[in-house]
């Protein structure tokens, strides 16, 4: 992959002049000042994103890319590889959490085949951009080969691109993915599995020793190999759920859209993008803090505030989903709460 | 007050075999078994509140009671008193915090003037239920006399007997009320006055240290004369919006419907009607984690989690807004998901 390929249009968000603006108009709303608390770093975080102390938020999609992953071949996790496609019809029949969920919020929900072992009729809902069906175990072997993992990116990256969107929710599928994600974590922060394997959708017990040491030992593969860069990390570790969801990242960031980042998974796809372009870490927001263990570590190291925190741990985006309610609700104010003179009402002495 | 006049019909919500019955129906949804973190107890709160399994949320409603507080006439709050008018006024215009959230959330929302300085149009949200102008100082007096402050529990009562709301939230409005929030705390909790008091709306500097003297000072006048009920605590130190508040607990744990509580004043009316009747406790959904500095020590003292912890500290019902979103949508994905054995997707083996 060309360096700079995805990440050159990425500007930095701090623009004092715009922050103070937006201050001195959220200070003018009928309320005492800064007691919205976080909804209103929501609501400057935002708008500095946009570079417009008048942005809105019209649009909202949440994108799940669903994926498979070879290294379910090592039985470490309790469900079946096929339901990452048996959820993929459950989404696009509208019975799944964040069919929901999305439903619910009036968020457009998209599904991106980008990997699955399935094929699926056409639906208004579904992206086929299918790059193989599901990775190559990684316990001996890079998941993905080099023109793989740029394609899974670039299928995000298209998606991202899409400026009809205001703010982007990202979520995702795949029976193993947990798994990949500790390992990706661990390759890039250089943090022991022991630390940064959870227990999933339900490994438990022994199962629980074994995945930890499946993803130790495919760690330590990989390391002596792995040529330093996050690309190289992604396409031996990651998986095409998790590449689409950086690619994804890295063009809304381009394109000055903010991203609200799901859960576990999610997160290892914004450390990749983020360690390819630092400049990325401002237009996430981190949804919720997912029951599943490393991830208040991982947004303790990365200095993030999960927006909620309810021990969720399903993926898809549903934990995104919720936490874009919330961003709205902070716009919401911003835009439609009256202010101070035009609404009669005395300030403070 | 007669005893039991506003408890005697509120049930232990604990009822194990419909406990048992919502557990088996939230496993047998499309996710991991527990997934969806404390969603999923939210629907299990909810559904034994309720006393039915099949439990739906199909009407909700915001109650904001606002009331003035003679306790202001002590300058212990940087804001005029003329200000909850106003503040009433942009809610009846639409322009408040509250005002924005519910009709974005499509929430009902209703004002009731319980007591404050004022006089307002008709408008079809405003419940005109006035006690008095105002509250007595209560620094060497009573806010209340014990006709007014049952008065006030029975206009909270009524509205929270209204049986076609299946989710209550309530919130307040009033100049001076988280002085008379933390005098409360003090002398039902029987916790000095140094550790209750805030800086509420912007009470910072020399102005807080004088709040936190004058809240000593009547938590001291008002100890020794206390007949140590909780109505006796409420009418000596509450506010109309609080007793407000209270009744309408009684009323809808009394009718099987639950209530998100707002912030630090309504946690304040909660306290109250936890004392007269422990029971109440169940009904009761905690929205968020206050910025007021007792909150977070009230939550833990009573042993509830708030739902959302967003440094939040407006009132209103802000907070108890977006709390009742995440109860609506863990509710909405109890009845709309599909089950493992609907959309052919396979368990966990």
């Amino acid at each position: 992959m060309e360096s700079g390929k995805y990440t050159k249009d990425i500007r930095e968000v701090k623009q004092p002049a715009l922050e103070k603006e937006i201050l001195k108009r959220l200070d003018d709303l009928t309320k005492p000042p800064g007691s919205l608390g976080r909804l209103e770093d929501f609501v400057v975080q935002y708008c500095l994103c946009r570079g417009d102390s008048n942005a809105r938020i019209k649009n909202t999609r949440l994108v799940t890319f669903a994926g498979d992953h070879g290294i379910t071949e090592e039985k470490i996790t309790p469900y079946p590889r096929e339901v990452t496609v048996q959820m993929v019809s459950n989404m696009l029949a509208g019975g799944a959490a964040i069919s929901v969920m999305c439903r619910n919020a009036g968020i457009e929900s998209w599904i991106v085949d980008i990997g699955t072992c399935g094929e699926y009729p056409d639906h208004p809902a579904l992206l086929k951009k299918k790059i193989a069906r599901g990775t190559r175990n990684f316990l001996n072997a890079p998941a993905m080969t080099e023109e793989e993992c740029d394609d899974a990116l670039e299928v995000g990256y298209k998606i991202g691109s899409e400026k009809a969107c205001d703010l982007f929710g990202i979520g995702e599928m795949g029976i193993g993915n947990s798994s990949s994600a500790s390992a990706l974590f661990s390759l890039l922060l250089d943090i022991d599995p022991e630390q940064t394997v959870g227990e999933g959708t339900g490994s438990r017990g022994k199962l629980f020793e074994h995945k930890k040491s499946v993803i130790a030992r495919s760690v330590d593969f990989h390391r002596k190999e792995w040529d330093g860069t996050a690309f190289d990390a992604l396409r031996r570790l990651g998986g095409f759920e998790i590449a689409g969801m950086t690619g994804l990242i890295l063009a809304a960031a381009g394109s000055r859209i903010p991203v609200v980042v799901d859960g576990f998974i999610a997160s290892a796809a914004a450390l990749v993008a983020i360690k390819m372009e630092k400049k990325v870490t401002e237009y996430l927001f981190f949804s919720h803090a997912s029951g599943e263990k490393f991830h208040k570590g991982f947004l303790a190291i990365i200095g993030k505030k999960p927006i909620l925190d309810l021990d969720m741990r399903l993926g898809e985006g549903t934990g995104a989903a919720l936490a874009m309610q919330i961003i709205m609700q902070a716009l919401n104010c911003y835009h439609q709460m009256a202010t101070f003179s035009s609404a009669g009402v005395s300030n403070a002495d």
